[in-house]
């Protein structure tokens, strides 16, 4: 029997607030997507003015960085022209995203949820999930 | 031109505020969506215990409610074998939803957004909606 | 080698304008799809007011007239429970719509199109398409 | 609560007759879209020998263009390999265009909708695109 660890809503919370604040910092209104380890949402947030494409792309990102326990920028490195994981980004119905701004959620070295964020540029979008994690892990302390 | 009132995500924590004290107090961890007039997500909970599968009935709940300006459960009853929308809940790729628990929320008599709640029987999710919406409108006074 | 008559564009305005003076008549604004035979969208208007959920329901209800030759309405009928084509709105990923509202477009006997109304009643729905034809076939003359 | 202006579907009628002649004119027939704010159509046109394909992906520049607030053509420069946006195309199952042809329509700063063209070069697609908006914006005035 396995045992798992998985953010649970009360985390959630405040993995969003995090990514929040640091979006209002840059001015960017973000949609923000955190998924448990499964890849299944848990909480997300569309800031006034995120785009409406972007509501998807956020749960894809988080559920990516969650499923696959991998950062979706480093999908996007390894899925270029004549790299390994070259088309990749097409599988699962295109739900595997390999745009930067998903990250996975490691606690004691183990992944218990993904954040996903989209509206800025994917540095904008991966600078305010690392924000997000930062935010939850001063609070854990 | 068209000028639309919607949801914004201030109105989406309120809603999302009241549906969740209404699932504790009946001891349903819930599944709760908002989307905006055009069903597209504003913001989602999924409360610890919530279900998984409810993550999506919930968003197309709200999806149903806003977009076709209808209570899901009065598609569920016009919907029924020999009634005149029988068979309507396969469109849209099943995200047609004909199961209690989506309700428009309606502003002036225009439709702003929607609710979606899951993870109980129909009734509750239903019941938990309204309480969402009794506690927007009441917030709103 | 088949030779086949088809829907053109114009065809297709005089249809929904047929239908869009019903809808008007009635006071429900419609979704309106023109499909050619194979089912593809040749024209499509959502009424201001129309439902977001009908945008979908409307072009599939034309797509599934045109394609299968047949009145949604008639499908209503024979996929109901303990029928010979129950569950086959569900086939073609929900596209296959057995809500009435879509009607094939015949000429000389052979379907050239089809129409597909939503956001009334079942009813009204079918009654518009039938306005749409109606209006296309004295236009003919 | 947002306030939101949208295109009716007066404003897309307008729309497409100033695509419609523009594609007249450099004499490719098109398929053209025409969606609201959020993504959801308002109005299309196949003209006689537009692409059965691009029925679709007409569709989805449009939606692609209002959703995400940004060209089409914009996201294949920003998706090519080794960009930051790469493999961003195959986002929301498909339906993310980084073809040109699509375009966000802007009124006061604010997107209003999108137009999205398919049949011809991308470049014509966009052209003709440009000569929709164009259109409306000189008839507005």
């Amino acid at each position: 029997m396995l045992t798992i660890n998985r953010l649970d809503i009360a985390d959630a919370h405040v993995l969003i607030e995090g990514a929040r604040a640091r979006a209002t910092e840059i001015g960017v209104p973000m949609c923000i997507a955190i998924t448990d380890d499964s890849g299944n949402l848990i909480a997300f947030e569309r800031m006034d003015g995120g785009k409406v494409t972007s509501t998807i792309i956020a749960m894809d990102k988080a559920y990516t960085a969650a499923g696959a326990k991998k950062a979706t920028h480093e999908y996007g490195e390894i899925s270029q022209p004549g790299k390994p994981a070259y088309g990749i980004s097409s599988a699962i119905g295109g739900r595997l995203m390999v745009v930067g701004g998903g990250l996975p959620i490691l606690v004691d070295g183990a992944v218990v949820g993904g954040i996903g964020i989209s509206s800025g540029t994917p540095a904008q979008d991966q600078d305010v999930a690392q924000a997000g994690i930062d935010h939850f892990m001063a609070a854990r302390q």
